[in-house]
């Protein structure tokens, strides 16, 4: 088996020093463009983080391949091959990130053969960085993760997220999952997939789930939970601490029509 | 006008003491009591650190009144008088505290005269004090706070919680008032109403809104957001950047029958 720890340790350097742009935009006034709607938004800085990362892995790395929200959204496309390639989330939380609400976080995987080899999530406001490594276990700063291995629905604190879709059936379908997983458990919401996703790894949170993310919203998110012991679902990502508390979830919750990231219009 | 900066000094210091009990049994397992539900516990820890900081008050300002969650779940009537008293809530998100979601809080308020001369918010996992002080602005960890002046809705991030009621038309009720509110802005949810209404505060959301508040929930938020320039309204607690969005929320959501602390009966 290849060892990609050089790799991930130089990913996590450039997270660290790409988060020092983050930060100091994060106090300033932005220019913010919306894309689909108000929670859909993206920043001058989204685009100049994922160019700072990028570059210095191009340079580090020229025979790699990427994957950038930015460098989709301006016309890329997203095709996943056996390459080694870098799935980059420059800021994951840009709503939380043009409000100053404080979670956000730069996130980082990378593929080969189409596994994820290592993930980083790097919340930088509270300056928490998760790193798993496929085989080796998921970390948080240095110290290891377990999920809660919580499998009593009833007992379970959910992470989950409205998204940016906001047509009526959208919204309804999603408040309509909200009132039927209450009669359950707990609902947090953080505000950035990752960081919710990154508490099911801690065991802080039992469960996570949203429907319609994009595979740079959950590439290193979703190797964090199954590092710490947890359970990835296919399809309209639930990620959760055991197999009987996302299959519970999986029945309550409605699915309703998003766009996939390899569609050739889904922008 | 009395001064009550010595008062407030020492209430910092207490809650720094009773914050270490707190972080030691946030890694710990609980043992966990229902009150009316999964989403209404209480544990030890919730009694203990009540008496660690109400006796270290008694002792110092022996003719100081309290009113603590604790002591009225344990029977104490709530009465607010002229007299000086200190409203406490141990531990602010004891579910967050029971399954480790990283935010709980101690909060403590000083009325005199029924006004609430200064607040403390202590959320300890984070290390962040929040303090403000009647006339004299709110400050985190020492630095001043300042709500965002966000006046359109449509632009706002609103923080809520659910809350612990979990009868069909509580749960009905909340769910559609999410609806409502998610054709206008972006929502989130800590799970500590105390932490959730500092956001506001620091401008990193915009608005908070929950029904069925008890006043040891608000006593040290509500003048938190006040004193950062936001507002407060009376009833089923909205916390808001700006009246105009107080006003715009009241308009949709709708709020449902629950009890009051000074009823006889509310327990």
């Amino acid at each position: 088996m290849a060892d990609w720890t050089d790799c991930l340790n130089f990913g996590i350097s450039v997270a660290k020093q790409a988060s020092k742009v983050v930060l100091t935009a994060f106090q300033q006034e932005k220019e913010v463009k919306l894309k689909s709607s108000p929670a859909d938004l993206v920043t001058e800085t989204d685009q100049r983080v994922e160019m700072i990362i990028s570059s210095a892995i191009r340079s580090q790395y020229p025979q790699h391949r990427f994957i950038g929200e930015e460098s989709v959204a301006a016309g890329e496309r997203v095709e996943l091959t056996d390459c080694p390639t870098w799935i980059i989330d420059p800021i994951d939380g840009t709503v939380n990130f043009v409000h100053r609400f404080p979670f956000v976080a730069i996130s980082i995987a990378l593929t080969v053969n189409k596994q994820t080899e290592f993930g980083i999530v790097y919340s930088c406001v509270d300056d928490k960085l998760f790193h798993p490594q496929r085989g080796r276990g998921a970390f948080l700063n240095g110290e290891p993760l377990h999920v809660s291995g919580q499998e009593d629905i009833s007992q379970c604190v959910v992470v989950t997220e409205i998204g940016a879709e906001r047509d009526d059936l959208a919204l309804s379908t999603m408040t309509s999952n909200i009132f039927k997983l209450l009669k359950l458990p707990e609902v947090r919401a953080l505000g950035t997939a990752a960081v919710d996703m990154c508490q099911v790894a801690t065991g802080g949170a039992d469960a996570y789930y949203h429907i319609g993310m994009h595979c740079w919203d959950i590439a290193a998110s979703a190797i964090i939970v199954r590092e710490a012991g947890g359970v990835i679902t296919d399809t309209d990502v639930i990620a959760a601490s055991s197999a009987a508390v996302a299959s519970r979830i999986a029945q309550v919750i409605q699915p309703f029509p998003c766009s996939r990231d390899d569609d050739d219009q889904h922008r």
